[in-house]
């Protein structure tokens, strides 16, 4: 029997109606729909926003267990790459599913790698999604970069060299601010660039914040969090 | 009588699957469609693309001139902001549909500038994309950043500082090659860093083109292709 196809599905930043018409398409023709188990940064939470667009009713839902260690290595994935190579045996399609884009942040990649490492000849198609930066800049509305300008999109953690990012593109995406945020909103001070920098927090999403940075208050500061600086010198 | 409201709706790369649920809904409930006229980067693709997706006919469709200047002030662009208000006043929404992402280097912001210059009271919602870049990712297959990578988005015509950035980023997308590639190429070589460098062409459409750098030939140059490094140290 043939064995099914693995997919990576981009469920977008929240809003079910950021669902492409493929990723529906591909989610609704899988048997098996797998998320990360009970991660802090909410992966589990792409359930939540494929389940208000597709209907789940008879497939199998497959929750992984990812292990906390720096580096994800295909001995440390075995398990979970097992389950999945277990499912698509009979010729079950599966769908992994991530939050925003499974290019961009998501643990899809080392997992990848260990399903290719015990099965080389494993068929795996990725489904790109909204990004959260692309869907925080839509909600800001005077876009992000236009033509000719840099982009640079930052884990917020990266503070060492945030200065010299600040400085040379005309655009940064800081990302997961709500950790570091005060030291963040420092930088940004000392920069010159804080005029330029705007909060979000769930764009487009029930209880979204859009703030000047320099309004943000303890309360506002979440995990789903990013902070965009643009329009620099427009 | 209400006026209409204007949207700036991402078509995403150039498969019409990739449109989301929100763009085909926005699109189809629109009763004009805008695109810009005849530009060299096939802006009207977009039209293309939706065209696909979406039943356009009775609607009203309306190219849009853009002058060809180096800064698109109000006053370069109010025939085209004209041209929508009018459209607008009896209560038509309008669509603005741009290729990948409205956010990153589409000409709206600048036309939406024009339109509340013109009219401040007009309501304007952005409906973002998928971009070219996560697609390309998708095509490649190995992910564009792991969690804690920094991603940097910048035109290939910005060689000066290059080298800095490939040093700096994890992971690079260099947009619109084709006119520097043989310089780009020359930067990569230098860098240490074209081993890790993917030429993606067309990504997911018919002609597509996915080769390593190196391999690149002048027949393979067009005007809607990326660079992708990535993977460097993983």
């Amino acid at each position: 029997m043939k064995k099914g196809k693995v997919y990576a599905v981009g469920a977008g930043p929240g809003d079910p109606e950021l669902l492409t018409l493929k990723a529906v398409r591909i989610l609704g023709g899988c048997g098996a729909i797998a998320v990360p188990k009970g991660r802090q940064d909410g992966e589990s939470m792409a359930l939540g926003i494929i389940g208000r667009a597709v209907d789940l009713a008879g497939k199998a839902i497959i929750e992984l267990h990812f292990p906390m260690v720096k580096v994800l290595s295909p001995k440390a994935l075995e398990p979970a790459a097992q389950r999945i190579l277990d499912t698509v045996k009979d010729g079950t399609d599966l769908a992994f599913v991530t939050l925003g884009d499974p290019s961009i942040y998501s643990t899809f990649f080392r997992l990848r790698q260990a399903l290719l490492f015990f099965d080389p000849s494993l068929e795996v198609e990725v489904v790109p999604g909204i990004t959260a930066v692309t869907a925080a800049a839509a909600r800001i509305g005077n876009g992000l970069a236009l033509s000719g300008e840099k982009i640079a999109i930052v884990p917020a953690s990266y503070t060492s060299g945030l200065k010299d990012i600040l400085e040379k593109f005309e655009c940064v995406a800081l990302m997961k601010v709500h950790s570091v945020f005060p030291k963040v909103k420092k930088i940004l001070e000392e920069t010159g660039t804080i005029d330029n920098a705007v909060y979000v927090c769930r764009a487009g999403l029930d209880g979204e914040i859009i703030k000047q940075v320099q309004d943000v208050e303890d309360k506002d500061l979440d995990y789903f969090s990013t902070i965009i600086i643009t329009g620099k010198g427009r």
